[in-house]
């Protein structure tokens, strides 16, 4: 048991269940004195909801957040901050069966094992990817400590369906993003995405991608030898992310096939700073940031939940059985996943910026 | 500070430098009664230790690991296991000047900058991959409650130089990484292998690779939701070996591209077990381990040490300059740290089984 | 920052604020099958609740207790318990000069500067008595847990204003400790505390007292060499609660005027089963329980908020003044503490409960 | 298992058993650029150390310390502190019987049932006092980071065998407490104290006391709501300490026998600072310091190890018997635990420094 307390000096607690009474999270160790309001919250949480298009699920959730503690007048007081949302719009009639027909690429048959059968599984239960309404709110809370330090996270669609974005600026990525429902980089992208993910629901099936992640003006220094790396800390924040299967920084997994000589970031002298000449290191070496953009991408399955018949077994027969998931689905997890990276990103590294703020004496 | 603790209920703690006295672990929270001897943890470090072949470097250390706490009568006690490894043959006139001249694809900046230059900075101090010889020793005794299970932990060199390894069985890895030194999966892909790194050595360059690693019985329920994921908690354990830039389970990058019909894993009956039909999920869903082999591919980047000369900063005169890195070097990392990602992977095993006990009252 | 969490396996994650929209808990790490309603927390809660009598402060507080996660069907999941009680009768008027003229012998000041002036002073804030609300919740759960093995725990007034009880049996605390406003284990001593407290009260004065908790049936084993012994967590459990001032186990500190034949307990084969003669240790030696009896004397200062003016200062104009505390307050803490004495036990007890289910393989 | 580990941001890992090769430990966390020498860390040693009169046992150990790792150039480096003192002067032949014949007072019978009969049982094994050589080496590491601050820590034997210090100032404390072989506060109070000691040790007798410690020059503003209280984790350090049977702060037990308008501290402006008027909280309240000197006792039990004959079992044929344990004892442990005492108190205030650098943004 346990698992549910993420980070060292700031940490998240995440609490509810995708059919219970609420979703909610606590934001324990932050600073006093961060200006913070409902509105901070809803902002960030408003980019994950469903509902805005075709291309995402049709859950009617409005998703209002409601600051518990830990906030007066206006200010983060230094106790925790418990937020929680209500859940709406519940429909648990369809997923009675999970419990005894686990759906493929869900957790329902592990979970059940795990707890004994004592598992809340409406809706899949704590694995549901509502969950990660816990993580926006604390990701909010992150953000006006990375305000503070004029530190900037931004995510975006990279790839869908094997549709990669191409010949798009940061510029693009930071004023487009969610301009757009598949949260891409610029325009052309989009409407290959949109396309791709209109088709794939058409067919009953769905797609993976892969989100991009930078985080801008990152001081040098963040991150611990040996184990509490800057790069371990995060790749352990998005693998909580239901549905990601890898994570990668800089080059990643291309540095590979390259050589020391190609690979190595010459470090040079500019403008009278020290800067490091390209960045396939990807914003950290030996596990401490570099100062240059912290670079990564985050690979997602495609959605479990499909139209069509799938094979699993009947677990009270212990037979071979045929179904058909019901429930209203993304066809893409990706887009409304874009902005949960963001959250656990800046999360990972407030933590971090806590944790530093005791330097050589 | 602090980053050198990993595990929550079996804690490896990491101390030493490269150039100090000498490279130590401590596995706190291990049980009583597991047989441990000298002898079980200096087979695992020798299978990291260099001077073997010309693919790596020509350090002559012995690596005598001596158990100074923790072990009587030929069994752990249950009090934390402390071991250490004297450093020899060092040879630290190389490397006075890193601390002036940071080499470039090494952390020699970032750790002036982050411990305002009192960092031991000799051989790369805490930031070496001398200090996987930590990693090891933990790793020994991981696997000494991995093998009361019956779980098996097994890594070889996936792909080296590009030179990716094909048509061998899981009984050619079992038996054959450890029969030659790039410890490939079998003699065609070591070939491939070992010319490559030759050819990079004769270049005074230096190659990248993946590590492909496989845990085989891991009994399903390991791993907690949401933030405890077993794989989240792998991916930290992997990003904490020096030159990782990527992690991935399963079909990993893969599953971007791929459709839900096509990426689930279908439940079946099978010899009146339930079991998943392939692996494309790598052995967890929903960051539970579902029973089947956990598999993971862990991307290196090419050893940022080369003989050709490279660009970087002296610090002291704030400008350009070109260095050669002396010292010896390994042409590629990717060979010794087999053993370090099996044993990093059998620890993080290891404390998920020591957590998992605690299961329904 | 930080300190809101309390335990290592079984976590209590603390939140709210003393005139802030709610009191609440998370417990994480509860095992999955525990049978609990918010009939089980409420119970506890009204042991508790003030209003009962003259002898405690009059906010009419009703205190209902709600489950927002973690339960489904009448049993524990697995996943964090989450659990509020909404503040009503709420009049913060009284507390708007806290922040102007600290009161004597509560945080205000040491609050305001450490967390700048941002705390949320109200009513005390987090070190408010009022948050004990969040010891009893996770109390509640832990006795589910301690039930499952037999494990009873009792805490009752040994000594009020000087007042001491006597001549009582365990069985007379058990039976009569909740019967009685002041939490007396036996009448007469009841009569004797009650008096005296209502002496203080007239007076506009406070009183202190002792509280005594036992733990019967504690499995020996429970505890942990060298930092986490069991007598270290339950103290800085009691250290928690506020006005504590001193904890001390067994003997305690007559023990120091004891000479080691007069202290030491026997060990002796007692129907076939090897016991302690006597019980000077308190139930723990070196840290762990020995399956006697856990017997500790936990002390409490005289209520800080008492009618009489006191000497201050009005830190905006940094000269010295006299007040009167305003509000509503019990003449002594001690009758409302005696269930979170047994509720903090209790948990600590659960916690290491938990940790010990992992022995030797 | 586990709890070897002690502190949040300065963390202390202990290692090693009585007769085993060595003691250790590790210091995790402590910032870099401390100045830091074997010979700082011996001259805390020292003062534990027996041999040094007849008062104390006769084991010659000269327990030199080597610092393995984590300091440079004779500065801390960020990097763990990890220290060891060899175990020298063993003799074993005297310990054999404990796993059969358990030592009354000593966790022989609780250690063999806990870890199965596993444990190092030799001289007691890790519950050996011999494992607070560990605390002084941490401490020796502790007092630097205060010393940088300006902050004193000073314990002394209050009481011993009921012979209790009187009649002397701070002054005497901090000058005559290492003059004298019980750490007595002045002559009066040593020359009753040696006495005593004396006395039982010719009766095959031992004594407990109390220790007196106080922090002066504490910085207000450490410590935690709700659980992480300065007090809460100041006593569970002093519960790790073996023979501790209690722990009080300021008035501790006798704050139960005044009055609120008795014990609360007047707050005044007394040289344009905010000052308390006396100090009966102890210097904390709410858990967090005021800047009044942390005052504290701590009560010792006497010395389970004694001359006299004692009653206790035959593990092996179940029955009872009667024993006289060997071995070289103190008949005091006060005197060498005022050192411990201080060294674990500066750990924790360290510790809490360590936490409190970040504050309000």
């Amino acid at each position: 048991m346990g698992g549910d307390i993420f980070g060292r000096e700031l940490r998240l607690i995440s609490f509810g269940e995708s059919h219970g009474p609420v979703v909610g999270a606590i934001v324990e160790g932050a600073p006093a004195g961060l200006p913070l309001s409902e509105e901070d919250v809803q902002r960030i949480l408003d980019l994950r909801r469903p509902g805005q298009s075709e291309l995402v699920s049709q859950r009617a959730e409005r998703d209002r957040v409601e600051i518990l503690s830990g906030v007066f007048n206006g200010f983060t007081t230094g106790a925790p901050i418990s937020m929680i949302v209500r859940n709406e719009d519940i429909d648990s009639s369809y997923y009675e069966e999970i419990s005894r027909f686990p759906r493929p690429g869900h957790a329902d048959y592990v979970a059940r094992l795990k707890y004994s059968g004592y598992n809340d599984f409406r809706g899949g239960g704590r694995f549901s990817g509502r969950l990660t309404v816990s993580m926006c709110m604390a990701g909010a809370v992150a953000m006006k400590i990375l305000e503070k330090l004029g530190i900037e996270v931004m995510a975006y669609s990279l790839e869908i369906g094997g549709e990669r974005a191409e010949g798009f600026t940061l510029d693009d990525a930071r004023n487009y993003r969610y301009m757009n429902p598949v949260r891409a980089p610029n325009e052309e992208s989009y409407l290959r995405m949109a396309a791709a993910i209109e088709r794939a629901r058409r067919e009953g099936d769905s797609l993976g991608g892969i989100v991009e992640a930078i985080a801008l003006n990152v001081p040098p220094g963040l991150g611990e030898p040996i184990f509490d790396t800057i790069e371990g800390d995060i790749a352990k924040a998005m693998f909580s992310i239901p549905a990601v299967k890898g994570v990668e920084f800089g080059s990643g997994f291309r540095a590979a096939r390259m050589r020391g000589s190609e690979h190595n970031d010459p470090i040079r002298v500019i403008d009278g700073k020290i800067r490091y000449k390209k960045n396939d290191h990807g914003g950290a070496i030996g596990g401490i940031t570099t100062g240059e953009p912290i670079i990564l991408r985050v690979a997602f399955k495609p959605t479990p939940s499909i139209a069509k018949p799938q094979e699993t077994v009947d677990l009270e027969l212990l037979r071979n059985v045929e179904i058909k998931v019901k429930g209203r689905h993304d066809p893409c997890v990706v887009p409304r996943a874009v902005v949960v990276v963001e959250s656990m990103l800046a999360f990972t590294i407030a933590d971090h910026i806590m944790r530093s703020m005791r330097g050589a004496i």
